[in-house]
């Protein structure tokens, strides 16, 4: 029987995040990571990229290859499927081109993913409707697209936004079918999106809101999509763009689960049975300010859940920080950061109080910026964020993330010191600026004394 | 008599900032700067911008001019100098153009600022000396070293770099002498500077380490330069790179000061005279995690004290911060970033730890890039960083700024939440990438288990 002492399941960002660190700390321990697909760093955003002519190959951008990972001294097992785990034995059974191995783990860190499978939408397991979770889907959703004119994204948060905007660049006809009423909704209020959708408006994309996608049916070589309400549209693609489930299939008898299927961890990410852990979009990650648990299938939740999880395979060091679901992107034009809890959210947990301001980013760049900050109407403390801007202000996504984990106040954020530089402060004095005019809200009963 | 709710005294950074400010929030006051200067808004790097041909005229770029203080509705008064103050009386005399006028106020903010005139370098008078702190002093200074050849700069901190590398970009033979054994020693530690002195090496500028300039001698058409232990240096020009000292002259007896000559201020930098607020290069600024007040005379403080006066003119609201001393460059061809304490200057308050990580930016920008970080040894609590490379990495100083005010610990960094778009983390990944490493080896008898 083979032996590991600590065997991965899954290559995506958490399981070679755990890897690495692992044999980074281990150096004594053989690391095994077992991919059933058969390669390995693919970006998910490598079909826009490739779209929007920033990349020539669909796997030119990884974020690791096979050569980086071996040079780690990582072991890495490609095509190779699990199909049983036995918790007792600590062995896995696998398969390798209808060879069956056994595999024995001291430790086990499952990574497995997730999938934009939604069991609510019929027919969309359907093999011509498009996705870009694997090299393998990527490319095949692109030659599918090839000659073909008309494609139906369904979903128009950020992922559904990206492709849309890809698509545009190569001149398709895109619909996003978005269920609520706005699009983006997860990551921004209402009041942060009308540009964006004004944008979209002028790029021709056709949305469909407060619509969900029922089924898909192959007609001939188009779809006929069946939206709520009995709408009807045809085309010639169908993208899922929808929320993502973990892939427990293989375990979710053997270890506690949540409702969502989701794998209950301790704050270690220990799972319910000694030395197996859990990571990535397998489990869910403590939401910061609400007290919850929340599913955030992000690439950032899943690098750092990785290295979280080795870190304590041998002792429990390191408790999973607070996820602040930070998000940024290029859409239609537009730059857009999120960082925490909408103002909607926001609302749900605590009395809050909002600010807006506009203004040029500095001298040498006069595009526009707005900004919104969200914070706790007493305390002034910062709880969620959102930016936009024609400009790429995306490095500020990074240092509202801190300001909000380190539990700034407006009053701290607005005399925070900053760098100097030419003549000019940095593109954060716009965060700076947002928060004093917070904090002058806050406290504006004090300054009548001067009027 | 004239009268004026608040009058500040001084238009640079601190004076126009506490003018803005004021009028912002007390818009029933009359707010009058009375500076000296013809103009108001230079920036003393502009010297250095033109002659890197960033700038076409030493008065292109300003941090603000007259019409934009106008529209604020702030009130200035240009060539008019305050020969005296009258506290008991709150009233100034003012000379314009030989006249003289009194003016009264309810409030008097100093913003007087400070100049690098040395009483202990003999000569350093000189009207042949050069300075760049005011728009006529760098006009001059233009004048004067065009067709002349060798200029000896006195101090080799980052002014006196900032204009060694000025004048290289225009083949002047540059001679820079420093008392310290050590170029920019109050930013940086030895083993952050050693690829700093090599590009000042191949760049053909003339170092001069461990002495000191004692006097200045103007012979004919050159200065013979007096060094300590009686080196004698012969140029066609001297620049003054040395510590700054505050213009208090027009007060220092009437109010409370240091023996620096600085104002000494409440924390809401009220003076010992109620309704007599002191900022900027004034005054000394609380020197995060020493319990020590310094003298900081930088324009990120400048600006946030002067704003920090507005605010507690009439009811005491808002308490300096702590200042972190954030600094950033660009010196012969490297970028480079401080915040907070040195290593050396940290160790003389607490145990400490430090860890460095050179690494690539990230796989878009493989240019390498140093970073340094200063922690405290139990807690693992950051304290200070420094940073270098090739590529443009200044963005760094205010998520550094950030996490140190916030009293982030290498843990709370190694596990930040972060951006991850197109593929990569942003830029700050360097920063949380080192703070693992601090935390790992800090935790390094815990992983020992694993093996």
């Amino acid at each position: 029987m083979n032996h590991a002492e600590i065997i991965i399941i899954g290559s995506s960002f958490a399981g070679v995040s755990s890897a690495l660190t692992a044999r980074q700390l281990y150096p004594n321990k053989r690391v095994l990571i077992i991919e059933k697909e058969g390669n390995i760093g693919h970006i998910p955003s490598s079909l826009n990229l490739l779209l929007k002519e920033e990349l020539k190959h669909l796997s030119d951008k990884t974020f690791i290859n096979e050569e980086q990972l071996e040079a780690s001294g990582v072991e890495l097992l490609l095509n190779n499927e699990v199909l049983d785990i036995d918790l007792a034995n600590k062995s896995l059974l696998v398969e390798d081109e209808n060879t069956h191995e056994s595999y024995h783990y001291d430790k086990l860190i499952l990574a497995m993913g997730s999938s934009p499978i939604s069991e609510r939408i019929l027919g969309s397991n359907h093999p011509q409707v498009l996705t870009t979770k694997t090299l393998e889907a990527s490319k095949k959703a692109l030659q599918e697209i090839e000659g073909s004119e008309r494609i139906l994204i369904a979903g128009g948060g950020q992922i559904g936004l990206e492709a849309a905007d890809a698509f545009k660049q190569v001149a398709k006809n895109v619909t996003i079918v978005e269920a609520s009423d706005q699009l983006a909704f997860k990551y921004f209020d209402s009041d942060m999106t009308q540009l964006l959708e004004e944008k979209i408006q002028e790029s021709g994309v056709n949305v469909i809101k407060g619509h969900y996608v029922e089924s898909i049916h192959s007609q001939d070589t188009e779809f006929n999509v069946i939206l709520s309400q009995d709408i009807e549209i045809l085309t010639d693609h169908v993208m899922l763009a929808v929320n993502f489930r973990p892939n427990t299939k293989l375990i979710e008898d053997q270890v506690h689960c949540h409702l969502d299927k989701t794998i209950e961890v301790d704050e270690y990410l220990q799972t319910s049975m000694a030395d197996v852990f859990a990571v990535g979009d397998l489990i869910r990650a403590p939401y910061a300010y609400t007290d919850t648990d929340y599913y955030l299938p992000l690439v950032n939740h899943a690098y750092l859940s990785g290295k979280i999880a080795a870190m304590n395979l041998y002792q429990k060091t390191s408790a999973v920080p607070q996820a602040l679901r930070v998000t940024g992107s290029q859409l239609f034009g537009l730059y857009m950061v999120s960082v925490g809890l909408t103002e909607q959210e926001a609302a749900l947990f605590y009395p809050i109080e909002t600010t807006m301001l506009e203004k040029e980013i500095s001298k040498e760049n006069p595009s526009q910026i707005t900004v919104k900050l969200i914070t706790k109407k007493e305390t002034g403390q910062l709880i969620g964020a959102q930016v936009y801007s024609q400009s790429d202000i995306l490095t500020l996504a990074d240092l509202l993330a801190i300001s909000i984990n380190a539990q700034m106040t407006d009053e701290a954020l607005a005399f925070q010191d900053r760098l100097f530089y030419r003549g000019e402060f940095s593109m954060s004095e716009c965060i700076y600026a947002c928060a004093l005019k917070s904090y002058q809200k806050r406290m504006s009963e004090v300054f009548l004394d001067g009027n």
